[in-house]
């Protein structure tokens, strides 16, 4: 799963995004992002204490600028343009709070067709599906993805 | 000046679109854009009526997808990542209407701290500058300018 | 047509390059480079002193790194990656001498199905076409594209 | 380390991959390549039977193209460019015979100052360092990793 937030977030939100982090992983899932600071390090840092696997998909050409909690930190030196593959590389995307990047992230999730659940600051925007808090957004996440693989079945 | 908005649009959208892009180059400037239809070709349309230069980066591979009335067209192959190639090559961007790939580029603009003026829908977006018309567009497009300068020249 | 070269050049080579520019310009080609110094400068001064259009499209973010004689510069953002783009909005591609750089334009132009023409270095690469100065390249675009064009009608 | 090559070969090329793919497993080195058929399912192929890691950076937005070896498919939308990224993920690259594709991917490692280690037909290009066999060509990689690590610390 995909998972858009800022860089820079307060402790309230770093929470939020650990949880979430946390929970995916319990579920099975892979937690692709950023690979930066703030909601990204966050999540990976949720996953791993659940023995997740996390991708960081990073902006520049280093890849020592992942943070310590991403498995496989990548570097594409496509500048903002790497949000694009943060959710290209999800089925469902999850954003937590965030400001424009996020806003950003969760627009080119839409024009994809993938679904996006927002925890936070996005979650009114047209198209975006709300969760109240990490686990409705998991349980959601699991929703979509069932439905997804009943309408291809069909 | 970056013209964002959507590959196909009704007729009112479409010419606000063009008047947009005939003030925008009775005013000197080009117009960059998606180069694509609609609000893209609705605004190198206008432009063209009053002799501007319209740039069309486009997302294929393929040079002649660009509209008739680009003049310079550029083929990327990046896919919704020629987004932030649109934005990146403007000073500033209008918005025009426009859904969920709009407000990708919207946000990339945001994000890269370029002013973002926007007609329609996405004008009460937070960082957003709004306006009513395309000649009060165009009229924030030279207000935003002199200020860039004399902030540069301060 | 696509000029490919290095950002660094000797005068001698830099001369072959801006005779090549001229030809170009004279025979109403357009000059697409990656617009900085070197081979592309000279590219594109010998296209302006023939009042031929020049597109240099840049690594970086900044259209102010473009040469003096690029007409639309092209901010990208795309590091090296942004060498793909150069061939792929030439029809042919000439090589004028040049590194590995220029070696990775060459080779993602024969990639792409592109004819690639090269002056110097390059020009013993299989699938290359070889030209001994700037006169004969230009002749050898002339004479590549009337192919295309008659094997596109056959 | 990246691995380079085209996504079509003989027996015997496939053959080499693979080996070269089990060697870098048993050294403990991730093997990076474009996820596709030909040398890179074969380096896949042999990197896994030795339970090494995989990771495959595809040139299209479809993860489920990488070939049935790569543990970590990741989609980029990016075609040709896409070359770029599979150099940039691995400390060294070395490329196995192949075509333009893979002399592209030699070229960009070059121009990003990257080691390059050449089994078969790219072996003569300037800065390249020639590898015999497989074997030989895992033996350079540990040479080279460590001669940058002291040239670090040095």
């Amino acid at each position: 799963m995909s998972v858009l937030g800022a860089g820079c977030c307060g402790p309230e939100v770093y929470e939020l995004a650990k949880e979430l982090g946390r929970l995916l992983a319990q579920n099975g899932f892979t937690v692709v992002c950023g690979g930066l600071q703030g909601v990204m390090r966050a999540a990976c840092e949720g996953a791993k204490s659940k023995n997740g696997l996390t991708i960081g998909i990073l902006p520049g050409s280093d890849r020592e600028a992942a943070n310590e909690f991403v498995d496989i930190p990548l570097a594409t030196s496509l500048s903002h343009m790497r949000n694009y593959l943060v959710v290209l590389n999800g089925d469902i995307a999850v954003a937590v709070e965030g400001e424009s990047g996020t806003l950003s992230e969760l627009a080119l999730a839409l024009k994809s067709g993938k679904k996006v659940i927002a925890l936070g600051r996005w979650n009114e925007m047209p198209g975006v599906i709300p969760a109240r808090n990490a686990r409705e957004a998991v349980e959601l996440v699991i929703k979509e993805l069932a439905a997804n693989v009943s309408s291809r079945s069909a």
